[in-house]
C-alpha cells in the first residue's frame, strides 16, 4: 500500500507519460515509480530530451491536470494485456509483464486516454495534483543493468501544496549553490588531480587545510580536556595484524592491494596493506605496555589518515573519498567504567553540535537480537544486556534524541550511528560510536584488577568529527562557505580606501597576524566597491575598510558578514571583539538560509 | 701518510695481534686499521672470543707497549713476503698480498716477535701507546662479504693522552645511558612491533606522541609568524607523479613497492605508489591554481609523512626509520626574492638551535662544478653562478658557520647540510636545505609577472626540524630524556605525604590540567621517597610535594629537576612560573652533561 503522498507522487509519473505520449506518440514506456520527493518516469525514444522540452511537457501535465481525468483500475488476464501492449508495441511493458508472478493479478490504470501496466494505488482523479515540477533529464539503463539500453529519466517533484513545493524547490536551489566541489574550487578550499595523484585523493589548498587544523584544535583541546592521550601510529601495517583483527579476509575488499616485497634481501617476501581504519594500531599500543586498572579508563586518540578503496565511479567530491582523515578514538575501560564513559563521549557530540549550530539530530541505536547469537552477534549474552542496558539508561538520562533498532548491531557490540541535518536540511551520517567486546580478546589485551587478576578491558571505538573529507564536505555546505570566524580560512580583510592608506592597513595587518589572526590586505588600486565584493564572493567574516579618517583616529570601518556595515569602531575595540569570537568560538553566521 | 694519531691507533693495532698471537698461537690474522676514535683487528680462530677474554688480551697488550718494542720496516719482495705467511698457514695475509699492485713495493712491519703484512706507518716504539683500552667484540666478514666466512673482530680505544681517552670512555658511556631506544622504552616514548607492523615504523606512545605535538606546534607558530601557509596532501600517487618529478625510475629503490589495482572493474590496472618526498604533491598544489607575482613567495608547508623501504637490517631505531614524518616546506619565488627568503630560512635554523639549546653547528654548503654542467649539474651556468653568489653572500653576512663543498651540489641547484652536535658531542646531520631550479620546469610550473608575461618560480626547499623520528631520536639523547618543561611528557607531578592530601593534590592537579598543563598525582600509598625516585626516574621537570602544612597555606613545596629542593611556594606563584616556562619555551635543562 502507498501512503496517500507516494500515491500523488506516483499518480504524477503516469501524468508525465500521458503528457510524453501525447507530444511524442513514438516514445516507449517503462516505469515511472514514486521518489522521496517526486517521481521520475523512464522513455525510450529517438529524439533527446532538452531542457526546453521539460516545459513543454510540463505544460502538457497542467492540461492533463485540469481535465481531472479519473483513475480506473481494471483486473485483465496475462494474455489480455500481453495482447493490448504488443498492439502498441510497448516492448518494455512485455518485458515487466512477464516478471509478474503467475499467481497475481495483472491490473491495469487508465486515465483518459492513456492506459498503463501498474499495480498501483493511485489518487481519485489527475485534478488533485496540483503541485508538482520536473526538474531534470538523466540517462538511466533498463532494469539498471549497464548491458541493456540505456533510456531517458525525465525527474519531477511534487508535494501536496504549491507552498511545500517551493520550499523544496528552495532548498534545491541552496544545495546547489552549497555544492561543496563549487564552493571548494570558488574559495580555494581543495582540489583533485585524478591524472597524476588519483581520483577520491584529496589536496587540501592552504585555505582548507585552515578547516583541517582548526577542527583538530579543536578536538585536541576538547580531548585533552575530556582526559584522552594522543597517539601516532604509522599508515601502513603487515597482513599479520589484520588476519589477527579480522579485517583480512573480511574486508579485503575495501581494501588497497597489499605491497609485497622482503625485508631484506634474499628474504621470503611479505605483504604491506595501507591501514583501513585505525583500531589495530592502537591495540597494538595499548598491549605495548603493561596495563593496571590505574591506567583505565585508557582513552588514545589519533587524527590517523586511513585509506578505502572506492570504485572510481562511486567517489563523490569530498563526500566519497579514498583518503580519510578520521578523527579516532579508542577508549579501553572496565565494565564498571563503561556507563561514565559512553555519557562523556555522546555529551562530547552534543558539544561539537552546539558549536557547529547542529539543531537537528537523531542517534540511532542497534542493538542485537538473542535469537541469532554465536552467528550474526559474539555469544556474549550477559554482556549484551547489560551493555545495552547502560547504553539505554544514558540515552534516556541525558534526553538525547534517539530511536532503537534491533537487530542491527555490529557483530561484536552495540553501535551507536548519529544523524544530523544541515542548515539546508541535508542528512548526514557523522559517525558511529561502538561498543566492542570481541576484539580486545582477539589482540589478548588485559590489564590487572586491583585484586591482581587479569582482565580484558571493552572497548568504545568512537569518531564525533568523523572524517575531516566528510565533515569539511558538510560544513562547507552548511555554512555555504561562511565559516564562523574562529574556523574562517581568511578571518579579516583590510580594504584601504586608496593607495595612500596601504602602509596603515599593513601595519594594523601586521598586529593581527602577530596575535595569530589570519589577515590579508586587498593592495588592488580598484575602488572600494570591487574590494566589498571580492571578500564578499570570499566570504570574509570581517572587512575593515580604513580611509584618511580612520587612519586620523586610530580606527576601523567594520563590515561583517554577519550584520553588514558596522561603522567606525577603534581597532583595539575590535580586535577585542574578534580575540572573543576566536576564544569562545562564537558561531558568527545566520544559519536560517 | 696516516696522521700521527692514526699512527699511534695502527700501531694499536698491531700491539693488540701480537697480543692475541702470544695467548691464541693458532689465530689466524686478516687486518688491522686504525678507526675514528681508536682501532680494530679481524681474528679467525675456533675460541669464541669472550667479554673476559678482553681484559686478558689488555693485559697482554699493556706487556707488549712496556717492552717498548721498535717498529721496524722492511721491503721483501712478493714470492718471499708469500713463503714468511704460508709458512706460518696465515692464509689470509696470503689473500691480502694478491691486492697489492705488481708495480707496488710490499713491506713487512715487526715489533718485537711480531710481523705483519702492512704498508704503514707506525709511530716508533710500542712505548709511545699509554691510553688505549679494549672495548668490544662483534663479527665481521672477511672483506665485508657476508659469502666469506665471519670472523671475530676486536674493537679499541686509543689517544694520546690518558685524559683524552678518559674523556671519551666517559662520553661513551653517557651515550650508552642516553641511547634513545633504551630512554625510549623507559620513558614509554614509542615501541616497535616487527612481527604485525613491521620494522622501522615506530608506533607513538603518548608520551612520545606528546614530543611530536609540541615540536609540530612549535613549528606551526614559526611557519605561521614566517608567512607560510599549511597543506594537506595524501600519502600515496600514481605512477605518473613520480615520473613526471624523475622520482622514478631513479630514485625506486628507496620507495615502497607499487599497489595496482583497476579505477573501477574492468578498467586496466594502474599503479599508486607511498610517498617517498613530499614536493610532487607541493608542486601539484601550486599548480592547481593560476598564480601571479601577488601570490609570491608562496610558502607551502606540511609535516607529510613519507614512507622509503630500507632493508631491515639497516634500521636502527629511530634513528633510520620506513616511516618519516617531515617538517617539510616548498618556498616559491622569484629571482629578485630569492636571497631574502633563504636568509630567512637559515635564520629559523639558528632560531630552533637557540630553543634547542644546540650550540655547536656547522652548515655545509655544496656547490657546482662549472666543468660538469648539463651531466653532473643542470646546465644553467648563469643561474648557478647567480644563485651560490647569493647563497655565499647571505652566509657571510649572517655570520653563520660554514664550509663550502665544490662539486657536490644537488643535480637541480646547491644545497646546504646542516650538522649540529648533540651536548654529548655526537655529531647530527638536520636537514637539507635546497635550492632548485629544475624540477618546477618539469611541473610545468609558473606564475603571471607584474609585467604580464609568464615565469617559471624557483623553489627552496627546507626542512630544518628534520623528521619526527630522527630528530626527537637525536633530542632524546642531547636532553637524556630530560626535557625542557614545555615539551616535556608529564610537566608536573604531585606527591601527597599521605593519603588524606590526595584531595588537595587533585584539587590543584584539575586546575592545571584545566590550563593544559600535562599533570599527574602519584596516589601510590608508599612514602614520600619512594615517591620522587619513580618522578626521577621519569624526568618529571616539576614535583610538587603537599602535606598538611602546604595545604593549609595554599602551597607547595617544589622539587625542580633544574634546581632540586626549592621549599615552599604559593600555588599561584608556581602556576606564574610554568606558564612563563611553557609560553617562553624556556631551556630548563642543564647541558653540561
Amino acid at each position: 500500500m502507498m501512503t496517500p503522498l507516494e500515491e500523488l507522487r506516483h499518480s504524477s509519473a503516469h501524468v508525465l507519460a500521458t503528457a510524453v505520449v501525447r507530444l511524442f506518440p513514438e516514445a516507449l514506456l517503462d516505469i515511472g515509480p514514486p521518489t522521496d520527493t517526486g517521481f521520475y518516469y523512464d522513455f525510450d525514444l529517438t529524439h533527446r530530451f532538452i531542457p526546453e522540452d521539460l516545459e513543454r511537457i510540463e505544460a502538457e501535465m497542467r492540461k492533463v491536470t485540469e481535465e481531472n481525468q479519473v483513475f480506473t483500475r481494471k483486473e485483465v488476464s496475462r494474455s489480455e494485456a500481453k495482447a493490448l501492449f504488443e498492439n502498441r508495441g510497448q516492448s518494455y511493458k512485455i518485458s515487466r509483464l512477464a516478471d509478474i508472478p503467475e499467481e497475481e493479478a495483472v491490473s491495469l490504470y487508465t486515465n483518459g486516454e492513456f492506459t498503463d501496466l501498474c499495480a498501483g494505488t493511485h489518487v481519485k482523479e489527475t485534478g488533485e495534483i496540483k503541485a508538482f515540477k520536473l526538474l531534470s533529464i538523466a540517462g538511466a539503463y533498463h532494469r539498471g543493468d549497464e548491458k541493456n539500453k540505456q533510456l531517458q529519466r525525465i525527474y519531477g517533484a511534487a508535494f501536496f501544496t504549491t507552498a511545500e513545493l517551493d520550499v523544496y524547490l528552495q532548498q534545491m536551489e541552496l544545495a546547489k549553490q552549497r555544492d561543496h566541489r563549487k564552493l571548494g574550487r570558488e574559495l580555494e578550499l581543495f582540489t583533485f588531480d585524478t591524472e597524476d595523484v588519483g581520483p577520491g585523493l584529496p589536496l587540501w589548498l592552504p585555505k582548507g587545510t585552515v578547516l583541517i587544523e582548526e577542527l583538530e584544535k579543536l578536538a585536541k583541546e576538547t580531548e585533552f580536556a575530556a582526559g584522552y592521550q594522543r597517539v601516532r601510529t604509522p599508515h601502513i601495517a603487515r597482513e599479520n595484524l589484520y588476519l589477527m583483527s579480522g579485517h583480512l579476509p573480511y574486508y579485503k575488499e575495501s581494501m588497497f592491494p597489499p605491497m609485497e616485497f622482503s625485508e631484506s634481501e634474499g628474504d621470503a617476501p611479505v605483504r604491506y596493506y595501507l591501514k583501513a581504519m585505525n583500531c589495530p594500531h592502537h591495540h597494538k599500543l595499548f598491549g605495548a605496555i603493561p596495563r593496571s586498572y590505574r591506567d583505565l579508563p585508557l582513552r588514545l586518540a589519533e587524527y590517523g589518515t586511513c585509506y578505502r578503496y572506492e570504485q572510481s565511479g562511486e567517489l563523490m567530491g569530498l563526500m566519497r573519498v579514498r583518503s580519510m582523515q578520521m578523527n579516532d578514538a579508542h577508549i579501553y575501560c572496565s565494565e564498571d567504567q563503561f556507563a561514565a564513559e559512553f555519557r562523556a563521549v555522546n555529551e562530547m557530540y552534543l558539544k561539537y553540535f552546539n558549536i557547529f549550530g547542529l539543531k537537528n539530530y537523531m542517534m540511532r541505536f542497534s542493538t542485537h537480537d538473542p535469537k541469532k547469537l554465536g552467528e550474526k552477534f559474539v555469544d556474549e549474552p550477559e554482556l549484551w544486556k547489560k551493555t545495552e542496558n547502560m547504553v539505554r539508561n544514558v540515552l534516556v538520562e541525558s534526553g538525547i534524541n534517539f530511536v532503537e533498532v534491533p537487530n542491527e548491531a555490529a557483530f561484536y557490540g552495540p553501535k551507536i550511528d548519529v544523524q544530523v541535518w544541515s542548515a539546508i536540511g541535508r542528512e548526514f551520517t557523522i559517525a558511529t560510536n561502538q561498543v566492542d567486546f570481541a576484539v580486545p580478546r582477539r589482540f589478548n589485551l588485559e590489564y590487572t584488577t586491583n585484586e591482581n587478576s587479569k582482565a580484558t578491558p571493552l572497548c568504545i571505538h568512537r569518531a564525533p568529527l568523523g572524517t575531516h573529507e566528510r565533515f569539511i564536505g558538510f560544513l562547507i555546505e552548511h555554512f555555504g562557505g561562511g565559516f564562523p570566524v574562529w574556523m574562517a580560512p581568511e578571518q579579516v580583510r583590510f580594504l584601504p580606501i586608496a593607495e595612500d592608506m596601504h602602509a596603515y592597513a599593513l601595519d594594523l595587518a601586521a598586529k593581527c597576524h602577530a596575535e595569530g589572526i589570519r589577515v590579508t590586505v586587498d593592495q588592488h588600486t580598484d575602488k572600494l566597491g570591487g574590494k566589498v565584493r571580492r571578500a564578499q564572493e570570499q566570504k570574509v567574516p570581517y572587512m575593515l575598510v580604513v580611509g584618511k579618517k580612520e587612519a586620523a583616529e586610530n580606527k576601523v570601518s567594520v563590515r561583517s558578514r554577519e550584520k553588514g556595515d558596522e561603522g567606525p569602531q577603534t581597532f583595539d575595540d575590535f580586535l577585542s571583539r574578534i580575540r572573543n569570537d576566536i576564544h569562545t568560538r562564537r558561531l558568527t553566521v545566520k544559519l536560517d538560509a
